[in-house]
């Protein structure tokens, strides 16, 4: 086993990593930007380094910085959390040079399933399902509509060269087929200088849900049922739980196996997560693999008992699995607290905490490195807290999650607390059905004078 | 279901009790001195009512002031916590007197079992183990030297009027009864001006263990097990766990039989402890029933996923159990966070806190009602948090403990936290053996420069 690791980390999954190293009696090492000298990661680590100024590119995304603070340190390996380098190829090719080993997935893999038309390649040939489409730029309208006949309507056509949501046109049946085709090509014509399209399968009412999978040294891999991700705002996850509310034993299981035959096929070894789109026939379609810890772990964790931190550890240290496929137990809702104002297109709200409590009692775990007096830096991600409420019941699990919510106060900021207060009387939240559009109908606009 | 409950108490156990109403939808009701009109429970409670002054006689043990406080808010219910008011009969019987359900023992519960000798008795008739003895006062060395063959050595004699353990002597064998005899009569005889002697059986090497039972108003009665309270100094519980590292499957059965016989016995309604002695034999015997919450359930809730709180308030409004004994299925240990300084006799540390950060993350509770810039009063007790720490075993849930108390910092007060994270380390408390002395020989000295 590992003696020291590096934590090429700050915020909250700093702490997470060293409080799992600290149970497993591994040194910790913590590396840190002038702008986080007050941090707590640098406070509960056994070492600290100061590795650079206040910009990312400076400090926490400066490979030789951090391989050197290795180094001095003799830390034997290297977690890199989620964000930062923790997908970085050439991060992780340098630990290896450098006989660091680096708690994440091998340079190849990282760049295998970075790249995503290779990795939807790869998941198609292990016979994991992916949305069916054109292979590129379809060269004319019948060829859309032959290959649109063949996936089904609706489907979707899309500029190659598009963004916004402009050249994009849905086609609900044969008949919209060619005035759709003329119109995309115009305005991607127009607005990109190429006039491309490509054609999709459309995913009706749009769930993501993801599987946590682990895999060891030898090959074999399981998974850990999946996540809920489907509250999102601009694609920026808010809110996760697990399980699925939209997911029944059954498909748990096509989707486990699903993502066990995917991570297997490419022998992936440690904590990933086979992200996947769920319609409204439960039908799933593979979207990408995350190679790294995920922001939102904790919940699998509360629900299966597990410590998915000390499993990336002991995957990367060589040991074998031991366990079977694992079933929620319980339910889990992770709230992201944001030092952003919700109510305000949540802007970033940096600055002194001045007022501080957490919520605690039964069900109830925090993770967060802020304290009261602790200043937020501007240079980073807003996330200040996870808020992990776990209960028997989902119905159980939300009013639980209410109840924290309001004993969570935060003077100085503005947060997201606001928000989540809200959708926990959501009754469209609370019903379990809704998609990845649920909140661009939510009324943010009424949490412009927020109780809480 | 009661639709508005007013908690009779402060400090954690109020904010305890206010976290399972707002989950079971019961509005609140607090009250508090003027010395704690910051404090977190006025702020979470629905309702909040000053009833007086600092001191308790003139706020917390004001019957009259609190039944106030009810009526005006409309309380249908009252929940006293524990200490206070929790095992007043008067209370009790005023509560009743007043339509008002105290959600705790009936004035005869209280008053049965709060009369030593009584619920000794009581307990005797119904099967459960007492310590061997004589009634009263022995008349005669002829007598004691009888009782001592009878109950089996060793024994110790007590003085009648004693207290400080000045009269009592330990027995080992009858050659040694003779000199002992005199020798506590004459001590006794000087030191309080009564030389009556009575004779116990003397409990070897003996723990603390307590067994907590649930009993509903069909006269039903369940136990959840036990919990090992062995760790005091002055006869004050520092640290508490569940289960007993002394208990194994067969002795938590019988003491489990022994707990729910004395609870049918007396018709026990709602949440209950017995004490019990166990000594190494793994014989045990009934020290004293306590008909209210206590300090330490949070432990037995963690490894039987039960909510007590909210068992007590289904049990005072009616409902029966649906329940079998409950055994444990992992491992919980609480420590509880004095304002003390464990380097200088426990003196009491009140004042302002001015830093702060509670632990988190995974198998982490904390069960508080301070934050960074609460002043502690001087009036109260000194807890001022419990950190619940729960693993799959006894070896994680103190390494857990111990990570848990590194992260834990409080400025501006001296705690017990340095004591814990000694404890943590100490050999004795890490196999597991040790006696409710074993604080007696702890060095406390060496606190003397806290590291933390």
């Amino acid at each position: 086993m590992f003696k020291k690791i590096l934590i090429a980390n700050r915020g909250e999954i700093a702490l997470r990593v060293i409080r799992t190293c600290k149970e497993m009696g591994i040194k910790t090492v913590a590396v840190y930007s002038t702008a986080d000298k007050e941090s707590l990661h640098v406070r509960f680590a056994d070492e600290a380094v100061c590795i650079g100024p206040a910009p990312s590119s400076e400090s926490y995304l400066d490979i030789t910085r951090i391989i050197s603070a290795a180094e001095i340190t003799n830390a034997d390996a290297i977690h890199p959390g989620y964000g930062f380098l923790s997908e970085n190829a050439e991060f992780s090719r340098v630990c290896e040079e450098n006989d660091i080993k680096f708690i994440g997935a091998s340079a190849e893999m990282i760049n295998g399933m970075g790249d995503k038309a290779n990795a939807k390649d790869t998941m198609k040939k292990a016979g994991v399902p992916t949305i069916p489409g054109s292979d590129g730029i379809l060269d004319t309208v019948e060829e859309g509509l032959g290959l649109a006949e063949q996936v089904g309507y609706p489907i979707i056509l899309k500029a190659t060269a598009g963004g916004g949501g402009r050249g994009m046109r849905i086609v609900n049946e044969p008949g919209g087929f060619q005035k759709a085709w003329d119109d995309a090509k115009r305005e991607s014509g127009a607005a990109f200088g190429n006039d491309g399209l490509y054609l999709e399968k459309f995913i009706e009412e749009p769930r993501h849900v993801e599987i946590q999978i682990l895999g060891d040294s030898s090959g074999k891999a399981i998974h850990l049922s999946e996540r809920d991700c489907s509250i999102q705002r601009r694609h920026q996850k808010l809110l996760e739980e697990c399980p699925s509310p939209a997911v029944n034993e059954d498909l748990r299981q096509r989707m486990g196996e699903a993502a066990v035959r995917a991570a297997e096929a490419v022998k992936y070894e440690g904590a990933g997560t086979v992200e996947f789109l769920v319609d409204k026939h439960r039908d799933f379609y593979f979207m990408e693999m995350n190679t790294r810890i995920q922001v939102e772990h904790p919940v699998t964790e509360m629900v299966t008992d597990t410590d998915l931190i000390k499993d990336q550890i002991k995957m990367a240290a060589g040991e074998l699995l031991d366990g079977k496929n694992l079933t929620p137990k319980r339910w889990s809702i992770e709230c992201r607290i944001n030092a952003e104002d919700p109510a305000n297109d949540f802007r970033p709200s940096p600055g002194k905490i001045t007022s501080l409590h957490f919520p605690g009692g039964r069900g109830v775990r925090v993770d967060s490195h802020v304290y009261a007096g602790y200043t937020i830096p501007p240079n980073y991600d807003s996330m200040i807290a996870k808020l992990i409420v776990t209960a028997r019941t989902r119905d159980r699990a939300i009013i639980r999650t209410k109840r924290a919510l309001q004993e969570f106060f935060i003077e100085g900021i503005k947060t997201t607390i606001p928000f989540h207060l809200k959708l926990m009387d959501d009754a469209q939240f609370q019903s379990g059905d809704f998609t990845t559009k649920f909140l661009e109908d939510f009324d943010f606009d009424a949490l412009k004078e927020p109780k809480a």
